[in-house]
């Protein structure tokens, strides 16, 4: 259930907030979802008001940081994709340091923890250091993205499978991913990270079987408000993704053609005038 | 944000409880999440409050139900596995009328509505009627089996891809998949709706060429008290299925190995002294 901003509850957490003697800290790989604050689960925010440090990345959004309590601490280990502000080992010590000293930690994760987050290999160096440590999923972006668009990822008679794959890749390099797998009809692929790589990826799709016509999308910032989405074919997939900023999903698949064709603001609009 | 449970905002609910003369009803597509109440988001808490009527299966915990506002009407439509208590036709009919009245309609879905949940379909249907609807995703319960476990589905140097299917077939069929795609190292298989047919669908997969040694789990009831969890190999996958009776999820590839071996209920005991 939803915590209350209770100010009694508050003033406890100022009491803890070095975390007491004897005490066992603990971390939880907490998803953030997609972006949309109203996308956290309830548990997340529950964990967020109790944090005593909440340890996040530089695209978690503002209004969801702004949910934890007024005394926790926030440490942003953000990365940047060709400038990592904290190595992944850092962050893994960092977690592991601030446990030890009786803390309740929240790492906030984008989406869910186990789905491209890095977050199985946190929760493998807490498990090793001896930290109690627990995952709590959160909404992946793809399912924001479908959501948004109206695109059922697994639509009867156009996916009966859909695949998530990450399209990151060392600089110049392309992805390392079963392209004839990939290329395989009635299936939806959806790649996280794949804006810089998008050209490759469908170059190396359509040279392995899938029509330069499969419908695609990029969607950039689902369930925010900047969300944008670009309705394209495979084709044209890397020049729609040009000048395109992310952090991004890659939709490749049938299921495209059933996408909402109107401007994304337009939807927000007329949500926004269901809910009130 | 959350709802707060007001009073006056309830009473002010029953006024619009048959839907006001000429206001346009609107249907809500909310993923409710693995089960788990506490893993719904804040927007789906917030639509069950607000909604006249909620529309659900057969296997949405109570508990979930118990947050939708004291006013609305629930209509359960669940479905047995050989025994459709409402065709997908007839609950199509359903919201397409209910929003005709001018009801504030939340079509609640398990997991995600847009993954295996025939959400798209019922989107399609009340767009070719002209009804507003919007979706909101959800945490699907492959998340919540993996968060639960320990076991990132895509952890790195275990699996690059995750592909999801569905293991629903006609009875005595199998399920028309893509076996080879499937049996390709280095990706986690996520299998819904799988336990009737799970001895088949490892056969198979043997068969295409992935190892019977295949580190493999079965999760039941992700993410609730009940939950339980079966970690095996892809040769025993068969067996293991036998006298559960789901809904459970069955999830294929060599992430597998990291999941924690503790029984469940020992896991969660753990996790609830963490939170108090």
């Amino acid at each position: 259930m939803p915590s209350r901003r209770d100010p009694h509850r508050r003033r406890h957490r100022l009491v803890v907030l070095k975390g007491p003697v004897g005490r066992a800290g603990v971390v939880w790989l907490v998803g953030a979802g997609p972006g949309d604050p109203e996308l956290l689960t309830l548990k997340a925010l529950k964990l967020l008001q109790a944090a005593d440090v909440v340890v996040h990345d530089r695209l978690t959004p503002q209004p969801i940081l702004d949910l934890a309590g007024p005394t926790a601490r926030l440490i942003d280990v953000g990365k940047r994709k060709s400038h990592h502000t904290l190595p992944q080992e850092d962050i893994n010590q960092l977690l592991v340091a601030l446990a030890r000293e009786g803390l309740t930690v929240v790492r906030l994760k984008g989406g869910d923890p186990f789905l491209f987050g890095r977050g199985g290999e946190e929760l493998l160096e807490l498990r090793a250091a001896g930290v109690e440590a627990h995952v709590v999923p959160g909404v992946t972006a793809a399912l924001a993205a479908a959501a948004g668009a109206g695109a059922a990822l697994t639509h009867r008679g156009h996916a009966q499978a859909v695949t998530f794959v990450t399209g990151h890749a060392a600089k110049g390099a392309e992805p390392d991913l079963d392209w004839s797998s990939l290329a395989k009809a009635n299936q939806t692929v959806v790649v996280y990270m794949g804006l810089s790589t998008a050209a490759r990826i469908a170059a190396r799709l359509i040279a392995a079987g899938r029509p330069g016509s499969t419908p695609a999308m990029i969607v950039e910032n689902a369930s925010l408000a900047s969300e944008r989405r670009m309705v394209t074919t495979l084709a044209e997939l890397g020049a729609a993704a040009d000048g395109l900023e992310g952090p991004a999903l890659l939709v490749i698949g049938e299921v495209v053609s059933l996408a909402d064709a109107r401007p994304v603001a337009e939807i927000v609009e007329a949500a926004a005038r269901a809910s009130s």
